[in-house]
């Protein structure tokens, strides 16, 4: 009975996000697909974070418990010939039987992408928000982002329609930088404790407004402070989003031995 | 009656290459459409380079005349309205009426990409050739490409199927290297006069037989000398393949105002 702990790359571009939906498809529902076939039995996967339709993943975390004994090495390869190319499991280890992925994460790294510039490059369709003009001021978003790290209740940057066990996280850091040679990408780096549903997006569309010149950098924490979803911005679309990493305590997931 | 070039960026997937077919979605095809709708008659439009199905481009180069006089500015946008996401006009400029972008083009550069690791990442999947194991020689294949530098008859890497004016061309430089960051992206840069077909990718196909040491370095230029296409490595994929950009002599195209 291995208890698994599998880290995941998707393309969320034609995807209803990672949980399964009545219509659609989702990658827990192809992963707990490929995981029936493999096991011969129903599979239960939970996952780290909850994407939504249409977010990326470099690593996401997954977590699900096999009957079967298979040979190390062979799970994540055996589970890559059962999914799309869309998806794939980067790795797969064994952990102990109490690790679970959404529980037990303790870092959730995000990455947002906006296409800073008059034409949208055809490989940038599915993986930026295109923002053609104006040219965006990176210190008056990274000034503005600043005032958001640390403990807060970030209930103004909640989006609706998803019950959730208070509103209060830790943001550690938010970084704002033009991508070196990326013509005209800008990368927003967000890391925390853990993010409401559509967090970084709101704050995304709620950063574009300084950058754009509309709003001074400190109307920010006026909105942090109010608490209220409709003074800040839009929720940025979900294309440039992508879930880049989750961490646990060394005790948790990384005793286990490699499969 | 403006004379026109135009650097255009495409995403090959999905498209039966440059050149108009009988069947299925061309790059030229969508263009002399958009061209003919913004010009209310039929528009020929050649490009400096016949990509091939699947082969992606940065900065392809055509050019065209229209019979309207469109405000400086407009051409681009009106085309790239007229046009899917996958294909981007990034810049129109006027030239002098002689300018052809095939006739006149003068150095060309090609990027291919390799994905060297056990897993192919999602976002790779139409951008690189996955080569899984082993770990790739990157000295190895960079000594046997350097051997390819300089002019040459390159009948040993000519694809079948298109009839062609002699096959000397000179390879004015190839780069190998592996993409700091890239998590096993390997990048092979050409510069060329021109290039026959396939000639790019039997070149890829033929390093990565080094590569892989099933071939000494030495090998590529008995290959070249040998001038048979059946000594020759495979085709890599079109996937992989990106025309970066083509350059002109100063007085042909650059002397043209912007629109």
């Amino acid at each position: 009975m291995p208890h698994l702990k599998l880290t995941i790359a998707y393309d969320g571009t034609g995807l209803v996000g990672w949980q399964r939906q009545a219509e659609g498809v989702s990658i827990q529902g192809l992963l707990e697909q490929a995981c029936a076939e493999l096991d011969g039995r129903a599979v239960a996967v939970a996952g780290a974070g909850r994407t939504d339709a249409g977010v990326h993943a470099l690593g996401q975390v997954a977590s699900l418990t096999l009957e079967r004994t298979i040979a190390p090495d062979a799970v994540g390869r055996a589970l890559n010939t059962r999914l799309p190319p869309a998806v794939r499991v980067l790795e797969a280890v064994v952990v102990p039987d109490r690790f679970h992925a959404r529980f037990d994460a303790r870092r959730k790294s995000y990455r947002y992408r906006i296409a800073n510039r008059p034409v949208l490059s055809p490989f940038e369709r599915a993986y930026a928000w295109h923002v053609p003009a104006p040219t965006l001021d990176i210190e008056a978003m990274a000034q503005a982002a600043g005032a958001l790290e640390g403990p807060h209740d970030f209930k103004a940057f909640q989006g609706t329609g998803r019950e959730t066990h208070g509103t209060e996280r830790e943001l550690y850091s938010v970084r704002v930088a033009r991508v070196p040679g990326g013509d005209g990408i800008i990368a927003f780096d967000l890391s925390g404790s853990g993010f409401l549903r559509h967090m970084v997006r709101n704050i995304i569309g709620t950063l574009v407004e300084v950058g754009c010149g509309r709003r001074r950098p400190g109307w920010v924490v006026e909105v942090l402070e109010a608490g209220d979803r409709a003074l800040a911005g839009r929720t940025a679309p979900a294309a440039g989003l992508f879930l880049v990493s989750v961490e646990y305590d060394r005790a948790d997931a990384d005793t286990g031995s490699k499969i």
